[in-house]
Formats: C-alpha cells, sequence, structure tokens
C-alpha cells in the first residue's frame, strides 16, 4: 500500500482486509488494510461492482484490480479506482473486536479474541518494534563476534531457584523447562565458542498474575569470554542497549507515532552500586525499611529510576553489586556480602540482569552447597570447569519487558503475541 | 588470532586454550585456540617464562602478551614471541577427549562429554555453518517484508498428530510442547501480520532412535498470506534454500574447508509430484511395493535422491501433491486423494515440509473430524477462520537435518548442540 504514491495513474493489484465500508449510493469507499497500512479504494460506476462493494463486511478478504489516482481525502494522497474486486474469503457472523480501534475492549476480552485484537494496527506496530529490538540486538552481537546457539529448553537443572519449574513428562524421566539458557551458554563458552548469543524462550512457573510477569518469554541471551569482571558486561550492555535504541528510533518512526512513544537515547547510563541505591532510598526518600533489603523491589526500582531521572535526567540505570543472598549460586563474589552482579532497571523495572560468572571449579561447587544445592545435580555443568574455563560473564534481556517499557505498555501481556500466564494456555 | 598476520612487529595481546605444548629444551611452542583458530607462541630466553609455559597442560586458559613476528613454520605464517603469560584457569585432572581431534571417540562418549569435544575446532565450524544457515534464512524473509515472531511452546493443541507429544504440567493443567508453531502462525496471517517468520524449537516425542531424528529440534518457519497455490511456496522456497547454500559458500569457506564439505548449489531444484515419484519406484527401479504407497520412507527418499542426481545432475528434489491420508488436518486438498503438500528432500532426507492450507472454515472443520480430531479442541483456531482468512500457506526447514545434509554428518546429533533423545536429556 505504501508504494501507491509512486504508481499513479497506473494499474494495480492490490490485497487485504476490508477495514471500512462507507456507501453514499453509487458512490462506495472501501478502507482496504494489508501489514504495510490503508489504502482507499473507490467503487463507483459500475452497478454490480457497486452492489458488490455495498455487500461487504469488515474483515472481509479481498483483490482489487484498479488504477491509482489522487485523492480529495485528507488521509490519502491516492486511491485506488476499482475495476473489478474478486472476494478471497468472507467473515462469517462478524469480528468480536472493533478492529478499526474507535472502541476499546478490556485486555481480558481482547487476549480471548487475541486474532481479531492483533488485526488493529496499533498491535501490528507493537510487534514490529520488538521485531527490530530482537533483530537490532543480534545484529550488534554478530558484529562482534558473537556465535548465535541454540540450547534445550528440556532440562534436568534449575538454576534459578527449585520451586518455579514447569515439569516435562520426558518418556520415563520427569524433567523441566529451561528457567535460562544460563549454564548452556557457560558451557559453551568454556567450551571454546567464546561469545555466544541465544534468542529463545525462557520459562517461569511463577503462581503470581501481575502486569509485569509472564509464565513463558523471550529471553535475549549473551555470554562472553576473557572478562575483566562485571564492568566490562555492563559497558558493553549499555553500548548494546543505546544502539537497539537508535536502531528502533531510525526504523520505526512510523510505528513509534501510531503508538505515541518516543524513544529517548541516553549518552551514559548512570551506574549505581546497591549500597549506593540502598542509600538513597533510606537517605534522600526517608525509607527506613530499606535499611536492611537484600534486593530491591518494585517500589525500589520505580524511587530509583526517578531519582536517576531527577539527578541524571535520564530513563535508565544499571545497579551494580547485588547481595549474593539474593543472586543465583554461578554469581561471582565481590566480597563476602555482594557479588559481581547488576540489573538494568528501565522506567521502573529490571529489564535485564547479568553477572560475571565463577569460573573456578572449587568456588563454584562451595557455592552451590551454601545455597542449599547438590553438586551431583550439576554434574556435567561443574565437570566442565575443570576443563578450562575462562573468566566470564553475562546477561539476559527480557524482549517484552524492553518492548512494555520502550512503549509505555500497562501491562506485558500486550507485548506478547499469545500470552502464557497462571490463567492462559489458549489460544 | 587470524589478524596477527597484519600485527607483524607489534606487541600483541592474546588469550585462549592451551592446544598443544612441545618443548625443546629451553625452547617451548604453545599452539594457542581460540574461537578465531590457533596461533603458535614461542616462549625462549627467560627460565622462569620458560618453567611456566613447560608447566602448561592442554586447554589450560592462558593469556599471553608478545611481539608477532615472521615463523619459520609451515602452518603458521606468523608468531607471538611471549614476554608474559598468565594463567587465567588450570585445568584439574585432564580433558576426557582429544581435542585435538588426533584421536576420535565415539559419538556416545562424545556427546556425554560435551564440552570437552565442542572444543574441536571441526564441531565449532559445524555450528557457525549452522548459525549462517539461520542467519541467511532470516536476512532474505527480512528483506521480503516477513515479520519475525515468537509464538508458545506451552500449548494445548496436537496438530501433526496426537501420539508424539510431551505432557507439561502447568499449574493445575495438562498442557504439551508444541510440535510446530503452525496453528499460531497460520493464525498471524489470519490477523494482518500476512509475512512471518520464527526460529524456535520443536519438540517431537518419537519413541525411536535413528540417526535422523531429535525430540526437540530448530525449526526454522515460514507462513504467507495471499498465495494462489502451493506452487508460490514451492518457488518462494526454491530462492530461499539457493540463497542459504550461498550464503554458506561465500562465508564460511573456511568452515567448509575445515570439514572437507562442498556446497553444490543447483540451477533449478527439480519439481516432482508424487504420483511421478511413485511410478519412478515402481518402473524405474522396479519396486512393487510402493504401487500403494501413501507417503515417502526412508528408501524411498533415497532412491529418488539418486534419480535426480542420475538425471538432472542435483542433489535436491520437491515432491509435491502427497496424499492427503498421510499429511495433516490443515492441508489444502488438490483433489480426493492428493493434498498441496510437499517436501524438500536433499541428499536423500527430508529436510523440509511445506503446503497451502485451507482457509476456509466449513472445510476446515470436516477435515478435522475426517482427520479423527474434534473440532471444539481447536476453539480459538477454527474461530480464527472466521474472522478473514485469506489464501496461505507456508513451510518448515528442519536446521539439523539441513545442517546435517549440507555437511555430509552422519548424524544429526551432531548437528545439535546438547541433543536430546530418546535417552539424552544430559548435558
Amino acid at each position: 500500500m505504501e508504494d501507491l504514491p509512486s504508481l499513479l495513474g497506473r494499474q494495480v493489484k492490490i490485497a487485504g482486509w476490508v477495514h471500512k465500508v462507507r456507501a453514499l449510493g453509487g458512490l462506495v469507499f472501501i478502507i482496504l488494510r494489508d501489514c504495510t497500512g490503508l489504502c482507499q479504494v473507490v467503487v463507483k460506476g459500475n452497478p454490480d461492482l457497486v452492489k458488490l462493494a455495498r455487500s461487504l463486511n469488515m474483515e472481509d478478504v479481498i483483490e482489487v484490480k484498479g488504477i491509482v489516482q489522487r485523492s480529495r481525502s485528507r488521509q490519502f494522497p491516492v486511491e485506488v479506482v476499482a475495476e473489478s474486486i474478486s472476494v478471497l474469503n468472507r467473515v462469517i457472523g462478524g469480528v468480536p473486536l472493533d478492529v478499526t480501534g474507535a472502541i476499546e475492549a478490556d485486555l481480558g476480552t481482547r487476549l480471548r479474541y487475541r486474532v481479531a485484537d492483533l488485526k488493529r494496527p496499533r498491535n501490528l506496530a507493537i510487534f514490529r518494534v520488538q521485531a527490530e529490538l530482537v533483530d537490532a540486538f543480534r545484529r550488534y552481537l554478530k558484529e562482534r563476534r558473537f556465535i548465535e546457539v541454540h540450547t534445550p529448553k528440556i532440562v534436568v537443572y534449575a538454576t534459578e531457584g527449585g520451586a518455579e519449574l514447569f515439569e516435562v513428562k520426558y518418556f520415563e524421566n520427569i524433567a523441566y523447562l529451561a528457567q535460562s539458557p544460563q549454564i548452556y551458554k557457560q558451557m559453551l563458552v568454556i567450551a571454546g565458542f567464546e561469545r555466544v548469543f541465544e534468542i529463545g524462550h525462557a520459562y517461569r512457573a511463577e503462581k503470581h498474575s501481575t502486569v509485569r510477569h509472564l509464565n513463558e518469554y523471550v529471553s535475549l541471551d549473551i555470554e562472553m569470554g576473557f572478562i575483566e569482571d562485571e564492568n566490562d558486561l555492563i559497558n558493553f550492555e549499555e553500548d548494546l542497549i543505546k544502539y537497539m535504541l537508535q536502531s528502533v528510533e531510525e526504523n520505526c518512526s512510523r510505528e513509534l507515532k501510531l503508538l505515541g512513544a518516543e524513544v529517548t537515547i541516553p549518552d551514559r547510563i548512570p551506574k549505581l552500586r546497591f549500597p549506593e541505591v540502598k542509600e538513597i532510598l533510606v537517605e534522600y526518600y526517608n525509607l527506613k525499611e530499606y535499611e536492611d533489603a537484600e534486593d530491591l523491589d518494585t517500589r525500589g526500582e520505580e524511587l530509583i529510576t526517578k531519582y536517576v531521572q531527577e539527578n541524571y535526567g535520564v530513563d535508565m540505570v544499571f545497579v551494580d553489586l547485588f547481595p549474593l543472598s539474593s543472586r543465583p549460586f554461578y554469581t561471582m563474589p565481590y566480597d563476602e556480602v555482594y557479588g559481581r552482579s547488576f540489573d538494568l532497571i528501565f522506567r521502573g523495572l529490571e529489564v535485564s540482569t547479568g553477572s560475571q560468572r565463577i569460573h573456578q571449579y572449587e568456588l563454584l561447587r562451595q557455592m552451590m552447597i551454601k545455597k542449599g544445592l547438590n553438586p551431583d545435580d550439576f554434574k556435567y555443568y561443574l565437570e566442565a570447569f575443570k576443563q578450562g574455563a575462562p573468566p566470564h560473564g553475562g546477561f539476559a534481556i527480557g524482549a517484552e519487558r524492553m518492548t512494555m517499557k520502550l512503549l509505555g505498555l500497562c501491562n506485558i501481556r500486550e507485548a506478547s503475541l499469545f500470552p502464557r500466564d497462571r490463567y492462559r494456555l489458549e489460544p
């Protein structure tokens, strides 16, 4: 549809969905929609064609042959004067949601009728932005000698804590859906791949149903060898995130406009340490309850965003050196209390987590035991650390969370085509 | 490592794994390996440094500072004369497999010790070729206005037949791992995304353990709207496959050489119809048992490859119009017996399957019933077909199968980083 203005005076064949029909006696205007946008079709003169056009319902699928001419409409610079119309498929019984966006349904209804809901141009725009974020992530890494990998999602390991696992019946055995590609991406770095990335699903059987959690989500994962410490990762991620935002700004201007979203690219993302963040919450915001905090909760993430907005003029912040007590066993200790583990908080929400990992066999084993894990359960993983493990680390970005925050969506389900949550397995 | 020749006379810092050590009195040669290849490090003069170098074991992780100079070795045009060596991590108890490739272990042992096995440069090469195949697939589609999507793998639908499903305990419910993104990619085409692709895992709980089957594999899926019939898909896939092969030839010459593999790009991929293929098997190969065949078995796939090799000089063939009896319910009928469904057979193995899909609600419902399925189980999917479904179709390419055949690997497990099969859940 977007090429039409360049085809003025020419015959074209276009196909799509009937977005709207407006009949003014012997003159019918059809607004036709395809994945590139909307265009106006004018039907007049031929009584059979007018009759057919008048019979069309919203979302019928049609193909139109006609001539491109200048239009008087304010919305469309050109229109197609129909010479013939073929109906490729008829709607049966009407579409359950208003596709034009005039009437907004509640999210529950929208997800129930997700196919009709996704027809709204606004939704296609969300997923175009998401695809651009994902593709920018990949382009950036490929240019820096990262190899794309695919690791198993049926696993026997609980890397991020034991309770939140989905069980899979794997022939005679019980397995789980991977909470992250963590142990596999580490093993690949050790195996000499050095720098790997994976775009794949991760699964968390979280029982609560919030606007920030999905039980199945797309994780943008990287892992790299031969780092000094977690600061290498933070600096690398800072540049990667800026590149991803720039790519969206450059390649999705139409989508951003449609969604009323604005991308702001920080010159520099501030880096705070967990003890500093705690101090800000306790002193600056006068919240004594954070004095003994070992992690950041939702309010903490929101307040620290507010703080950097007011003090740095940006809406993103890295928080480094989280307490080891709130981080997984593979986190490289900074000292007795803190780990070389960081979050990226974007507009009040953690969108990414990373760390330097332990690369020393004996230390890793001890940390497992300290966390109440049985090293024998991690036999294959642990033995890799005897076979030449370089200093390494990595991070993961939640694709839906990043999309949600970038576009100002209220619920993460809007950033997932077919979300899986506590009560939703279909469609 | 590959940049070293351009750094002659300069000081460099390189890091990697000790691939080999050769000590000749006070002169030590270290072959160092990183993900870009091998290089030679020379240690001499400084007795402490020589002592350290002599103490190194294979797969120790080290960092070397030194000067690049011309080498007398036939294998390496330049070498690094070490000024300092830091040991980043020591191997504990030796590496269970020979990483240099001098001694070949059997596949079972290799997969048991997969991290050590993947250290062999040959294996990194396999997965570099696979990453290029995947990336070429994506680049080709992106340039043709396909949108990358991510659809749920936890589903309630058995799209490809009911027996081969892995069960997932999803809170109070029983769900399954998706056998393919079939119904979701169709719903997205109907939802106006028009052209989608997905690179993701697919799951088949096949009980038999063969050299061609994995229980978890990477499926390269596309689905597109507004096609005439399956011939549009076949022609599209032909060009896509050629592009993928060309990309590997152009961007993986070093890997192909290392693997001793050759890429041949057919000018044209022959297209046969199932009845013709049957005739070839029955008449040309004189195999009467294929007279009533409703599908192709392994021998059939091998023989038809032999046939096109001898008659067309290529090692790939499309077979169109498979009998409806051997194809899923969503296959568009060609007539009473045959469906608009095709396979791509590459060097004796089906590497891709596709079809035009049924886009008419009532016909789809009937075909479900004919296949013994209950339309009520597909409520959400079916209702999408009432909401404006254009003619559409798609196909899926198995990434591991494609890699296996392209590189002449004997077992599909070699084309999967951490394969999942009947008896293998770890590592």
